[in-house]
């Protein structure tokens, strides 16, 4: 097949195009590496969406406007938290000149652009587009990719704001204002595909869920709990007497989800509506509200097989799995290590060994380095990483080891109101009972985008 | 003065006889040190306040009375939930046996006893009472200290459940089940007054406080945001023109907490009416509840400044300030690491040094052991410790140092929709512009007791 016609496949839309397209484009880019004489296809959406962040100038300017301010009430308000206006006003805009230039780029090579906000990005939006952009930082490609859950579907990240934004998801920050350059390469074949590989959720056992508390040791009184607890039991099983005992869900399910950084287990902070109502008294001014919460640092109880091996009783902050994209990102933080900790560590073991072993900052820096390194990996890779967040180990829990690679992980919550969340955006509740068959499967894949430097 | 009329000044009760009694009580242990034929005093009191805590029995219970559910309901709801009703009401024997135990050895001595639940503990009770026993675990003690602001009032641990609970602020656990023999000793002047240090903690810049949401790039549609977001403004700053201007705290106020164990700060993770609405909806069956949290995974902002130090821009998952009892609790696992990562650095300085250092089990467990022995400190040092918990480091934001002492630490909240906690159950709304300063001083002292063996 030659590159003219794959590409005029392409401009079909990929609908058509896709089954065909997808391999042909692999078997290409295989031969690539091959023989250098076969060109990678060219890759034109003819019809592209671009789903932009909301700005915090704008949700400012939204929240006040409801709230019945003026622009100058704003700026006064906002100067007096120690914030800037102007310098909100000036990052609004960097991201808006930004958006403009991606969408006249793709205009002016007579792609079909349609605009989207974060809140109205949908599975319209999703089903009707070619390709997708994200516009904005490495928050708005999670959610743009939360709804593409075909491993078809190109989606592209551009990073509006590069210097408040890390972007590791987002194309390479010089595109943001060059980014008719990057089209070009999109062109011309002068990119590869990266499937970066993404989690599915299997749950079961979540039949009653009444979200009890955790009465670990640090209990609210039984008043307080009693107004903020109830399950639901229907009339007619009160009147027949069968209580309530059937399970309602015991197969597993799929939830509607593919997780592109990592799932994270845990207990969650509140869930009561005596929480929702302090909330209310919060807003009140002049008078420090003392509203008590349930247990913030609450430890996340739970059984975890790695790989179908035993099953294992955990206590500890919580329980991160990670893919290779996600590697860089919250399961990096829990996991890397700062250099005092390091150099404490070379220290301990230099005086236990005898050696003259040179402990000077370079060296320190080193072994850091090369630490916090072994925590990454390609996100293509179909492999899993699991870390258990600060442990705690005493007689009744233990923990062989504190993380590893894995293939599937089963977790069985024991835990009293916790949650799974998938990419810090979404989360699904997961108490005592439930189980979560966490795995990789190859059509769970997002299409993204590395241009050829 | 001799051993017989000190005992008599506290047979009088703590009130009259405590100034008089710290003192001479001091002298008499500083000098017990210095030559040991002087005795220490004993102390007897007159009046104890036993505190217990709420079993999760009994909690099971009263909700599901409260939901008018029979016993048999109840067990085979918790068998449902693979948790266990005969173990519940075991466990639930075991701490009121040691209770009775706990009663029953002291007013045998004469002493007046107050037995008071969790829920009716309060001022008038510590006022009343001479000592306080906390009849529970830890989670109890903090409890009691908590209401405890003087440094005289003594207050004991007893740990009433061993097997479940660390106890790490009670009494060693063979005196449980043998609590006459405490007692013997506390009266016998065999025992050591502990003043374990506490944290107090001033607050200002609290002034207009609208509770915003953290628009980091996750981002809830607007509407939503409209919905849980609401200032306070009075009718007549409104028709006055003054706008919200006048900032209502600006002066540093004392809060009326002391913290035992830490002070941890950070990014809460709802407080909106639209995750108290979620609740509602959870309790329903057959349902996943996909509720959209607020960024669950989200990162704290703040400005440290250590011993009055310069500021530092800093970024995190939080930041723990911790006394010498706290060194043992939550400051201690975010700092302890596991063995499978003290092996790796010492594996990756070994190969970076080319020494033939023997890395083996054993060496790796002496190196994790002396690492974690270092965190830990003395409950009556007047130092703080503080951590920096998954420090984000990256063009922005840098730290210094991850952990360390200090005797003062000044916050300066930049987040959203922050928390500072008290001993993981009381907590302070701590947003942008709030300035929190974190000190120890020996007033705050809680008076325990540490039995010699």
């Amino acid at each position: 097949m030659t590159r003219l016609s794959v590409v005029n496949l392409v401009r079909l839309g990929s609908r058509t195009a896709s089954p065909l397209y997808r391999n042909p484009a692999r078997a290409l880019h295989t031969s690539v590496c091959m023989n250098s004489s076969h060109r990678k296809a060219g890759f034109k959406p003819e019809k592209v969406a671009v789903v932009t962040k909301t700005t915090r100038y704008e949700f400012e300017q939204q929240r006040y406007r409801y709230a019945g301010l003026t622009e100058e009430d704003l700026k006064h308000l906002l100067a007096m938290k120690g914030s800037s206006y102007s310098g909100l006003l000036e990052r609004h805009k960097i991201h808006t000149n930004n958006v403009e230039h991606i969408v006249k780029s793709l205009r002016r090579e007579g792609i079909d652009v349609r605009v989207v906000k974060r809140g109205e990005y949908d599975d319209e939006v999703v089903r009707w587009a070619d390709a997708i952009i994200s516009a904005g930082g490495d928050g708005t490609m999670l959610l743009v990719a939360s709804k593409v859950l075909s491993k078809d579907k190109p989606v592209v990240g551009v990073n509006t704001d590069p210097e408040r934004s890390e972007g590791h998801l987002c194309l390479p920050v010089r595109y943001t204002r060059a980014f008719p350059e990057a089209l070009a390469k999109l062109f011309r074949g002068e990119f590869r595909w990266l499937w970066r590989q993404r989690i599915r959720l299997y749950l079961e056992g979540t039949g009653i869920n009444p979200t009890p508390m955790d009465l670990h040791e640090q209990q609210l009184s039984l008043e307080q709990h009693s107004q903020a607890h109830r399950i639901t039991i229907t009339d007619s099983q009160r009147s027949n007497g069968t209580g309530i005992l059937h399970e309602s869900n015991s197969k597993p399910s799929l939830l509607p989800v593919r997780s592109l950084n990592e799932i994270f287990i845990g207990e969650s902070l509140s869930s009561s509506t005596h929480r929702g109502i302090s909330v209310h008294h919060r807003v009140k001014l002049k008078s420090f509200k003392q509203h008590v919460n349930l247990l913030l640092h609450r430890a996340s109880y739970y059984e975890i097989s790695v790989d179908d091996g035993p099953w294992e009783k955990q206590k500890s902050s919580g329980l991160s799995i990670c893919t290779g994209t996600g590697s860089r990102a919250w399961s990096y933080n829990i996991n890397k290590l700062a250099e005092q900790s390091v150099e404490e560590i070379l220290k301990i073991g230099k005086s236990k060994t005898g050696f003259d072993i040179p402990l000077n900052r370079e060296f320190v820096e080193k072994v850091t380095e090369e630490y916090i390194e072994s925590l990454v990996f390609s996100p293509d890779d179909r492999h899993m990483f699991y870390s258990i967040r600060e442990p705690i180990v005493n007689r009744v829990f233990s923990s062989s080891r504190q993380r590893g690679f894995a293939s599937k992980v089963c977790v069985r919550s024991r835990c009293w109101d916790a949650c799974m969340v998938v990419d810090g955006g979404t989360s699904f509740e997961f108490n005592d009972g439930a189980i979560a068959t966490i795995s990789m499967i190859e059509e769970d894949q997002l299409r993204t985008v590395v241009l050829e430097n």
